[in-house]
Parts: structure tokens; C-alpha cells; sequence
């Protein structure tokens, strides 16, 4: 049986929903941020192979990386309305989606989310100056990139409901972290009308409302 | 048939050898990268739904993100030795460093590029402080990750000489961009003795030999 590491406010929150919604038995561990670095706690970064989160053991077996947990889970519990197999009429679009959460939205966020870290923690005297450089490299960098990607979705979402078609996938678990995030910091605005649509979407799932109770925290993502 | 809109010194490369190793037919069309500011031109961020690289077409479908790319191709060409189905014993290896060339190593690569712009780019009064922000930040964010990763890639490639087992596979290909940024930038050094003798290994494969042949560049990776 898989045991779900949960630290909260993390990407593991994905495969917690996963496991929620694919109904499975599984065991679930709860782990807590520090109170002041927001780190996730020693014997988490010693269990995990990558020192972050999502990390599954089953067995022997300890493994790390949020796409690769994904598959294999679904792997083992094999899904094709959340995986659609090769020649699945959904499965093109389903590739670029699940592999667009951790190779572009998750990364994109992740530097965001690095730039305004180091803006808080510079002492104040030069932060002026850190925000603005910092500032004008996520204007140059991130924001044309993230916005390219909203437009996309804001297209492929007007075609039908979810990132992998006509119902919930695996593209959809893996990018409500990453466009969560998005909402968070401003980059989806009102003006993303299927994106907002979306996000309401997964926030009224049965399967994620179940994660979220499990979870127990006010946010999936953490707010700093 | 597939046509790869290959970018010079961009992930796109990987994609090329894929084809390569594959043996299939192919288009290939070649993009260089503006002299002055290294951004790719204008036609390719034209036909990239995400402005970046690798874009193939297919008929009517144009599509970008590597591993969505990748698995894209190994749809219509199966093939069990570069990407193990559920239930080969190398699948669980196999999926998680396929998924960690972008979804970890990838992404930490680019941020330090980042980085590594930024001190470039700031005016020169400014310059030493901005190295020293970004410099710490790179060591507390950066390279402790890449170095938990590094110690990984050393652990599995002593069982076994490539990511995803005995042979090469997607895996292998998918990490070749990322392991060479982490070697020009010195994050693999002279004691990763596994990670430098893959790095060999990669550069003699046949199938390697062949795309750097079409690529016809000095380097896969963009020396900045």
C-alpha cells in the first residue's frame, strides 16, 4: 500500500487528490512547514531524495517528483479518462498539459515565487533596488512566458471544460498547484474567464473537496 | 511525417537525437538565434505556442513542451527499450528521471541561467551587489538541490550506466540538456565520476553523433 508524505502547503497536495479521486486504500502523513522559514521539516527533507515535496513510499520503494508519482500510481491503477492511452482522441492534448505543468507553469511560478522571496529577506537598504531589478526581470522573462501559456489555456479550456478534454485528468490534478499559484500572485486576472472558470470548477470537485478535507489547511499553496 | 523546428543551442536538441536514435524519416528545419541578444527570432517565437523551444508539426498539430514532445513520439513509435511500459522492471527508474530532467534539474538550470543573466546584464555600479544578492541565493536555493540530485544521478548510475536502466533510453535523452548546462556551469565536477562517465557515454553513442552531425554546433547548450 503507497504512503502519501503530505507536507502542507505543497505540491503534494496533487497526489493526495489523486489518490482521492481514483478512490484507493492509501496511507496519509501529515507534515508541517516551520512556523518561520516555511522549510518542510528535517525528517521530511531526510525521507525525501530530493529534500521537497511530494514524496510516496510503498514498500522499499521511496519516490520523489510529482509527474513521476503520478504515473506511477496510475501505473498501477490504470485509468484511461485520467491518462489517456496512446491513440485516445484526448491524448495529444493530454501530453501537452501534463508535461506543461512541471516543464513550464510549475518553473515559471517557482522563479516568481524565488524573486519575491529574495526581495523580503534583502536587508531593507537595498531593497528598493533588488525589487526593481528583480521586478523587471520577471517583467521580461516571466510575464511574457506566463501570459503565452494563460492565453493557450484560456483557448484550449474555451474548447472543452478540462486541460485533457471533456473530463478531469491527471493534467488538471497536476496543474492546480501551478495555476493556484497563478491566481495567487496576480497573473490570473478576471480577464481569464475560462481559467477563473476552471479554477471553480476544480475547487467544487467531489475528489478534491475530499483532498481538501484531509488536508485541512485554508490554501493549497503557501502564501508568503 | 514530423518536422522538428530545431533552435540552435536549445532544448530542442533532444529531440533531434530521439529522431536520430528512432531511425525514422523526419523534417528538419534549422533556426538560429539573434547574434546580439541570443533570443530565438522572431518566426520560431511565432510558431512556438509557448515562444520557446522545441516545436515540432505534424499535419495540422503543432506542438511544443520536450516531454510531452517526446512521449508524442514515442507514441507512434513505440518503443520498450527508450521509454518501459507498466510492468517492465524499469519503468519506476525509468519515469523518475525522465520526469526530473524538467520537472527538477531543468528548471534549476534555468534559474541559475537567470541568475547568471541578470548579474550579466545590471549596470556596472550596481553590478557587485546584485552578484552577492544572487550569488547567496544561489547557494541557499540552487545548489544544494542540484547537488542532492547529483549525488542521485551518482547512486543510480554506479547500479546501472544509464537513467533508465541498462540501455538508453527517453530518459538518458531527455537529460543530456540539463547534465551538459550542469557541467558548463561546474556544478558537475571532477568527483562525480558516474555523472562525467555518462556524460561520456552520451557524447560516443552513435545515435548522438548523428544529431550533433545535423546540429552542426560546437556545443547543445547555450554557453552565455
Amino acid at each position: 500500500m503507497i504512503t502519501l508524505h503530505h507536507l502542507e502547503y505543497s505540491q503534494s497536495f496533487r497526489i493526495l487528490w489523486l489518490l482521492e479521486e481514483l478512490g484507493v486504500e492509501y496511507e496519509l502523513r501529515l507534515y508541517e512547514r516551520d512556523k518561520e522559514t516555511h522549510l518542510a521539516p528535517p525528517e521530511y527533507k531526510e525521507l525525501s531524495p530530493l529534500g521537497s515535496a511530494p514524496v510516496i513510499t510503498d514498500g522499499d520503494l521511496v519516490l520523489a517528483e510529482s509527474s513521476a508519482i503520478v504515473d506511477y500510481i496510475l501505473d498501477q491503477h490504470p485509468n484511461e479518462q485520467l491518462r489517456p492511452s496512446p491513440g485516445n482522441p484526448d491524448r495529444t492534448r493530454y501530453l501537452f498539459w501534463f508535461h506543461t505543468s512541471q516543464g513550464s507553469m510549475m518553473s515559471l511560478m517557482l522563479m516568481e515565487a524565488v524573486f519575491q522571496i529574495l526581495i523580503a529577506r534583502v536587508p531593507f537598504w537595498m531593497r528598493g533596488l533588488i525589487r526593481g531589478v528583480l521586478n523587471e526581470a520577471s517583467n521580461r522573462l516571466i510575464k511574457p512566458r506566463m501570459q503565452k501559456l494563460l492565453e493557450l489555456a484560456e483557448e484550449d479550456l474555451e474548447e472543452q471544460p478540462w486541460f485533457g478534454g471533456d473530463e478531469l485528468s491527471a493534467a488538471d490534478i497536476m496543474l492546480c498547484y501551478p495555476m493556484e499559484s497563478a491566481k495567487s500572485r496576480g497573473y490570473i486576472t478576471p480577464k481569464h474567464d475560462n481559467c477563473n472558470d476552471w479554477l471553480d470548477r476544480v475547487f467544487h470537485h467531489p475528489s478534491y473537496q475530499a483532498a481538501r478535507k484531509k488536508d485541512g489547511k485554508d490554501s493549497i499553496v503557501l502564501k508568503v
